[in-house]
């Protein structure tokens, strides 16, 4: 099973991925973690260039096409092989990001981002999408000083993701969580709704 | 206008794309020489990746992905403002070896790699293509003891690359030289054949 998890910045999803993770390692069930842009060390170079707060001067198709680049070598070199040995394959963003921070709040249209994610959108797309539905608020932003090129984005840069990820994670193989509580108590509606859903056991 | 130079590694393309933006600027003629992947601070800092001898896992997908990011990036900061300006635009490969190599040698196809360059496919497409046609051949190989990535694939994947330019580079827009003498001799066929087609003056 490929288990994406998707949302705005600073809502949770990188925590929830994880404590999910520690879930199905605890289970006994093999299981990894992966976070985009990286997960490989070429993916994680690009990581490097994607979120420097100094490469102010990146267009939206560089931007888009550089994330591509990232999944397509992560889909090759990490996920296609685990996937195939039967692993479950937990990734904090993939292609819906995309397609909300690119499509949407850049403005490249969401037609253009599939085209340049032709490849995993034909061989590895998620089995289960997480959203952490949560609009962008201040409370939820970095705590960090200096966010990197995405978090120091305008406030209304992020609402367009919000209204993108709005509009795209609908149907059946999305699972909409909107968070109440602590994260733990976050954690076991997602493990709960996984249960129900048979994408876990 | 925008002039791009095209071949096999060795060939002398970046020989004669530079003995051309001289005698345009010798000329008087507002003029520039730029090379892929490159050109810009992002595009470099993609080419030390693209380039890079030791990122052997590099998936081809990923690696269309790279150069089309660097070409979105120069199309964006360099080539779209400069042409608007009236400068003449010289580079030293752009979207044909992308097809030749990523579409046809390690065998992408050219409607994928067309897609993923949809960017500069719509929006900055030469006006005239110069293919140095030669075969690949070891005494046209680089010099340098340890060539890069591309440099240091096998015969049969340049073979494959020149018979990729050779099926695609025909038509209006293409110009062929089969270079014969020196660099000199070859240069002014290059000058003589633009000033007769009309794209130099």
């Amino acid at each position: 099973m490929f288990i994406t998890f998707e949302g705005t910045e600073g809502v949770g999803k990188s925590t929830q991925a994880r404590l999910l993770h520690e879930y199905l390692t605890k289970q006994g069930k093999p299981c990894i973690l992966v976070r985009e842009p990286g997960g490989t060390i070429i993916g994680e170079q690009l990581r490097t260039i994607l979120l420097d707060p100094r490469n102010t001067a990146m267009s939206a198709h560089c931007e888009a096409l550089l994330y591509a680049a990232a999944r397509a070598q992560l889909a090759h070199e990490v996920l296609l092989p685990a996937l195939e040995q039967g692993t479950t394959v937990i990734c904090d963003r993939y292609i819906h990001s995309s397609i909300a921070y690119q499509g949407f709040a850049r403005g490249l249209g969401s037609e253009t981002v599939d085209k340049i994610n032709c490849f995993v959108k034909s061989t590895c797309m998620p089995d289960l999408t997480v959203f952490i539905d949560l609009p962008p608020n201040k409370k939820f932003r970095s705590s960090t000083v200096e966010g990197d090129r995405m978090e120091s984005e305008s406030e209304d840069f992020h609402n367009k993701v919000y209204m993108g990820f709005d509009r795209i994670l609908r149907g059946d193989n999305v699972m909409r969580i909107v968070p109440e509580g602590d994260k733990y108590h976050t954690h076991e509606r997602i493990v709960c709704a996984l249960l129900e859903r048979g994408i876990i056991q």
